[in-house]
């Protein structure tokens, strides 16, 4: 089959000939329709964040496809549409065990622990993949894994928003346009926030009520608080900058909830004596639990959820490093590769 | 009646004669029994936090005592055994009518807002005080106002303490202890961490498995990962410094909860990154709710809370004063003013 | 100002002049808007379902109009468009402090405690009433207090209902309709159950994505289990026939939960063996928070919630007796009296 | 090995050789040093449910013992003290992924899908089985699996008793007593109802404040009402007695919480007019949660869950038929082979 091999940091990916992976007991190949790129990728490639396994790897981890072959045990059929999940959990770890997955002792992520979705097939396992719907189209919903179960879980389970709550999102690239989308899926009167343009114009396309730029306010954090007459209910921050975090942090109301969807690889300075006095709580949110993705995909045959419109490039395999250069530049919302 | 008048920061208190007030429809009149002394006092008193009634006020937040008159629409009875909740909710708030009126937005608190118990009596509102089992003495009873309630509040309800979870405690003052001892009668594994000998004994005794001085270990955050076998579920810091906190949220497992019960005026840094790549929580806690008193009560009744061994030292009001240099000097746990 | 007066059971409603109330300290006057009819009504008037207040009293408890007169100690001003709730709570029992203002021990509900909305004017304190915004129209508005808050506590608090879940709701009246709209609003598969095919079309309009006709099975229950692939992870019965409770109980997967909306006087048999094995959960819910009503209000604001459409009928306050018999013969979904 | 042997309905368990297993990988050895007779057997045995393993099965399910020998890919070490679960979860089925493993779709049970205890030895997944601490006695540490798991689970997890509520136990039997005791251990203030006398004085030594004998009292219900001041926070029925399970119901304040932790195979009638009206919550609960254990063992561990004074008799394996006999006479409170 064909591939993107990722060889070292600082290199292109190198598309050539892999061998064909074959299905062992409880696996499934699946002939890739449509793979996502995301800046998780970038942090290998261009930062040189190590991978659990080392290179050459296949990275990609938002695949959507069909499944082409089969190992023993296993109950899907050739030809089944499916989605593959990020991450899958070991099923045994005391998290996993607690229901919470998604942070596993021994997660297993596709394009990092395992072969990803830069090729024209994958191996996954069985009992950890989902069927597509009809109604869900096979490419764009391969960003289905990761960019929207992603925000669902930041909203649904560690946000915890309610129907007709004030939610304020800080950053409108990939993850919080669709913290945005879910939000506003669930009820929420929601605020956006970006430094960008185009990013605010989709917000508002995606359902928040007001998209504010940062840059026209001294204060953003204090114009949130005047806006929802004393503060938002839940906030998210969706880009890892202390800085903006401080605001989200700031943007909330007594008793309000500061959710950390986005890394930040530096420390952030916050006034832990307003936790206290005024009762906030700040929720780390990291992917999305198995469990979760059936109700993802229905939120999405229902059109609650967008995947469509979010999808504003696709690029051939042989064009993947040009694909890895849109999302450099941050150009779009989400590129897929379709090999 | 004779009372300590707050005329001003940065000069001692004032015992002199003050008319004795009479309760208005709905109140009460209390003979102070005793009247816990506390740090907070001190802000007022040595930092020129400003008090929400201007002075002169009678100070104290932590009081027991009878009730020996009564306004009209009151149904206690002169000679009730009576605790004074430490602040009390307006019940019209939205925060009120979300069950958390210990962040009420108009919240009154004893010796701040109105006249508090340095005295020999004291004005409460009928409808927000409770009633002192027999089995509990009258004067240590004093200190559940406050002492024993915020840490239940912490520990129950922000924590979510589950019995058996490993829980760390930071700081073996006031709070600390009892947290300490509040934890432990939830069943939970406590290890308690401070660096004076007399404190790390005295929360031994109040039920922690462990006492650690935090200068005997290079990293005690690591030896807390250690000993914890991966992180503690819940780890409280009960001092309010920024370092501090920093090791109380490093001594977590994965999806651990560190709740915030001592105020830092200072801001503190932290790794954000971490905070949701590992789904940690970082709770805010304020004193406790009334609906909560009834289970203090009756877990102080039941001996698993302890308050007559917390009470080191009993005032007369006439040296309150003297009480005050003991509570700077920060001799003993808790002491108490008998007028 | 007129009033139509309910004197006694089995008779009809009086239309004639009553004095005008004059609002107390804070307390408003409300010009009524609109009064929607609801079946509880008729428990007094068919059933002889004593009322807390004795009669003669105004009957009526989903308000909607302007402010025209104001007590001392009150901001609402003259002309502001306002909801009120069908009950409010005292804000100082237990159940209020726990933030369950819905079960308050001393509830006050409009049109049985005190007088309701079939009148020209009422009385209402002003702690307890809501800014109604502009988007929503001020006679439909009134159904907001009851027929859709309550729904929206049944979805939201007690079923708690996740984006995504697969929901059945047995029972299409004016509660059950609502409860599909909210579930469906908050991005749940809503199956729709009843017998009245005007009903189950309205269901679908509603949102509901499947609307069954139960007279068509033999068996409704086993019917769900097959159609949500082993069962709802929640079911709302919204009518109170033991029969019908039963059928939801059924209807459910390992671990869903029953949510008990409909009031039933008589008894229902339940096999608590399964309770136990399968770990469901069988919940009450009644009415709605006051908290909770600016979150309904904003659903409605979005037109998530549909209230224009569910006002099938309007009735001058001389022909409320009419509009009572319209509500026995079960015609429309939702009739108001418009005084 | 010896073994004793389950071979049909309505005939003794034959005690005789049996192959002696081995390991395989993933797998453990474990020589059984006690198995806790449970009523589940006398269901097999006496009344013809149907074991999932058809017979001929070696029961018992509540086992601790050493480590004589592993298969591949194990830590554990020969000599390792261990408890055994009464049951384990697949790990991969939805309700394994929400953390409910307690009640797994393809749950295995020792001496039900698998052989159990009640014989010399008995294999056992490495992944699924707990160390057992030295403070924990051998022998009496077998009946944690289950006779003290099980009310872990129900009283914290589905009970959600907070220190200090009022609860009231219906049913002082092996499982009712540990309710009492875990539901003490945490804190809540517990009142055990019974009929027998002697399991009343056990009620008592276990921790509750109060022990009632039903046959005293015209309506038990409403002595626990009157008792507890308007009803428990929580109240559970141990036994599975339809009428039993309605006083438990009936014992609740407004918004109260009953839990089934009784399997009843007779259908119960209630009131669900009441679920509604008072926002009751009926709760099934089955079982414990792999997670837990450590938890159940800790407080153990501490003295506050006992396990040694729960083991009244002591049996040979040869000797189970005789074993059964006083478990069918209802004598003592828990009774284990000793192979």
């Amino acid at each position: 089959m064909k591939a993107a091999i990722f060889y070292q940091a600082h290199q292109p990916l190198v598309v050539e000939e892999w061998p064909t992976p074959q299905p062992g007991p409880g696996q499934v190949l699946v002939k890739v329709a449509a793979c996502g790129l995301c800046h998780t990728d970038l942090h290998y490639i261009d930062h040189g964040t190590p991978t659990f396994k080392k290179p050459p790897l296949i990275l990609g981890h938002e695949i959507s496809g069909t499944i082409t072959a089969r190992g023993a045990d296993v109950t899907w059929r050739e030809g089944d549409r499916v989605l593959l999940p990020a991450v899958y959990g070991c099923g045994q770890c005391a998290l996993c065990r607690y229901g919470r997955e998604n942070v596993c002792e021994r997660m297993v992520m596709f394009g990092n622990n395992v072969h990803g979705g830069y090729a024209e097939y994958v191996i996954a396992p069985a009992k950890d993949i989902f069927a597509l719907p009809d109604e869900i189209p096979l490419v764009e919903g391969a960003i289905i894994a990761d960019a929207t179960t992603t925000p669902y879980h930041a909203v649904v389970n560690r946000g915890q928003v309610k129907p007709g709550d004030k939610v304020v999102v800080f950053g409108c690239g990939g993850i919080g346009l669709n913290v945005v989308q879910v939000a506003a899926a669930v009820g929420a009167q929601v605020i956006a926030v970006d430094i960008v343009a185009q990013k605010l114009a989709w917000a508002r396309q995606l359902g928040a009520q007001l998209a504010l730029d940062a840059t026209s306010y001294e204060r953003i954090d204090k114009e949130i608080l005047k806006l929802t007459n004393g503060g938002a209910d839940v906030s998210f921050e969706a880009i890892g900058n202390p800085v903006v975090q401080g605001q989200a942090f700031n943007s909330l109301r007594t008793g309000g909830r500061f959710v950390v969807v986005g890394f930040a690889d530096k420390p952030t300075t916050l006034n832990l004596g307003k936790v206290m006095y005024r009762e906030i709580e700040i929720i780390g949110s990291l992917g999305c639990r198995a469990v979760d993705y059936p109700r993802v995909l229905e939120l999405v045959r229902q059109g609650k959820i967008k995947v469509k419109e979010l999808v504003t490039a696709r690029f051939a395999l042989d064009d993947i490093n040009t694909g890895l250069d849109t999302l450099r530049a941050g150009h779009g919302i989400r590129s897929v590769i379709t090999p």
